[in-house]
């Protein structure tokens, strides 16, 4: 075992308190990472908010984590001491189902193991990123590639991986025009890969002011979601509306904006259900989808995808002390576009 | 002009009566139909009752047509007096859009013309197949194949291709598990047509007393969906479920039964609006779709398959002046499984 300073709450709502906890003593198959950066991401609120049934405290959130190897154990064979590597939301699955032999580990049937708020297969609590250290079986962990820097490296093994799956699935490409809806943490990400794939990018945010950094990203097109115009406008345009918005929308409203068979995939999940009309869905052959994060071949791919065409967050990197003042920002909307934890200064 | 005898409902939910209407004067590329069949479909009861907006009165209804060519206009060259032909749910459409281009004609981008309780693009009320005789532009009409009788293929005109197409295109075949939710008119032909593509077929439905029936029809599965247990039992079973129910569900239970990547296809359409929690669409990778009718092609594509694979309705041909008696019938639930007026008896 081996004691790390962390960032935890003890309960609900409660403030962030500096820490310690254990990690476990290395096992043959493991790495252990010192993290440099830690992404805030907007669940880590969900989750030391309680929003969600079932948080485990005191807590230690943290699933966008970049860091260096410090050691490993003596079967590792993918990772050296010093190397750049990176942790996403997940740092176990079962290795035998039918989804973890295709390499989609978040789909595992006997469950993943989240890498905070959740138990491991011994039932123990898991512990994130916001902490000077942390330990995982190799098989979880990422190459960050060289010429991408840890800060803003660390925000694509979440906001990253859950918008490259979903674009690359559903064939964002050449020919394909995309909505991204929303531009925070996420969107901002997704326009710059449904870019860089070729697609055709519009994006619908409520914002009136952002359209230039839109424009900046990659964007072809910017729209205010405010302007009850756009839908009229709009009406049977998209092949692919990415809604990367936690809170409720008119899903009526954005499926009309798709084409025959687009579809409306989900990558934010309001905790209210959502409602539509089947007429919405049969009159053009529409969809309705869900995604979640990717695998771990994928979550390489992507990152290694990220380095070869530039595509990078606009973080802004505060100070382990600012984590509370960074959430309060973050539930109203003023970040641009992703808090990273500087570990150093915890 | 030609005048043709018809049962109309005056206004909405009056009772049937005869009547006479006059179709219009044949066309160069127009098939004049003397109409021996017409299916009863759900709709068909939505439309009379005026429950979804924008009925037009007197209507008659009627999309699942079965008859024989009575003459043809000079540019005619698929028909000729004396064929087998069938007409489905719509009677023109611009034919020039990427859609018609495409074949698929039911998402025609000017909208098409409905073959009742619809405009044409003169401005002209359309009527449908409760009727003795219907013109159409040759290339809304279909063959009906010969081995296939007349009766049990008109309910094939709406009931089968909206079913078929969404079997189709979602690759119903061997190693997909396919459930079909409701065993009505749409479920009985659907499971006929699941099992014909080599799916593992389960039926669930309300009823505790179709079990048989639908081993009969081709299921290799039966549950009453009044069984809460199936839920649990069931989890995570399915690459398809098609939903033939135009009643409203229980989303999130039914997207429960699927795999990843599963699809929840609705074919039925309630005019309440649906709800569901996005987790259950994120957790699975999962989709809600909607499938409307097929294109001209594809129906034909679907008597042609339904013929070579025995495929049937099974009917309970009426007299017109049962059809108010019928759509009671139909309205409690107490067909099997679709009626079909004997338009002799007109």
């Amino acid at each position: 075992m081996c004691k790390t300073h962390v960032l935890s709450v003890s309960a609900a709502k409660a403030p962030f308190e500096k820490a310690t906890i254990e990690r476990r003593q290395l096992r043959p198959d493991d790495v252990s990472i010192d993290i440099k950066f830690s992404g805030i991401c907007h669940s880590d609120i969900h989750s030391a908010h309680g929003d969600w049934a079932g948080g485990i405290f005191p807590m230690v959130p943290g699933h966008e984590i970049a860091g260096i190897v410090k050691a490993v154990g003596e079967k590792v064979t993918k990772f050296a001491v010093g190397d750049r590597v990176g942790v996403g939301c997940y740092v176990d699955s079962c290795g035998e189902c039918e989804y973890c032999l295709q390499g989609e580990e978040q789909h595992c049937s006997k469950g993943f193991v989240a890498t905070y708020n959740s138990l491991d297969y011994e039932g123990n609590p898991t512990y994130g990123g916001y902490s000077q250290n942390i330990v995982v079986t190799e098989r979880f962990v990422v190459h960050i590639p060289d010429r991408m820097e840890l800060d803003a490296a660390s925000p694509l093994l979440c906001a990253g991986i859950t918008t490259y799956s979903p674009l690359k699935r559903w064939k964002a490409g050449p020919g394909k025009k995309v909505a991204i809806l929303g531009m925070g943490g996420l969107g901002h990400v997704a326009i710059q890969f449904a870019h860089a794939m070729g697609a055709e990018v519009t994006v619908l945010s409520r914002a009136k002011g952002k359209e230039n950094e839109a424009l900046g990203f990659g964007a072809d097109h910017y729209f205010s979601t405010l302007d009850p115009e756009i839908f009229t406008m709009l009406a049977g345009r998209f092949d692919l509306i990415l809604n990367t918005v936690s809170a409720p929308i008119d899903v009526d409203a954005y499926l009309s904006l798709l084409r025959v068979d687009g579809t409306l995939i989900n990558v934010g999940a309001p905790a209210e259900p959502s409602q539509y009309n089947v007429f919405s869905l049969i009159m053009s052959r529409r969809s309705i989808a869900g995604s979640l994060v990717g695998g771990l071949l994928e979550t390489q791919e992507m990152l290694d995808y990220a380095a070869a065409h530039g595509i990078k967050p606009q973080i802004e990197v505060i100070r382990a002390d600012q984590v509370d003042e960074a959430y309060e920002r973050i539930l109203r909307s003023d970040v641009r576009y992703r808090f990273v934890i500087d570990i150093s200064t915890l």
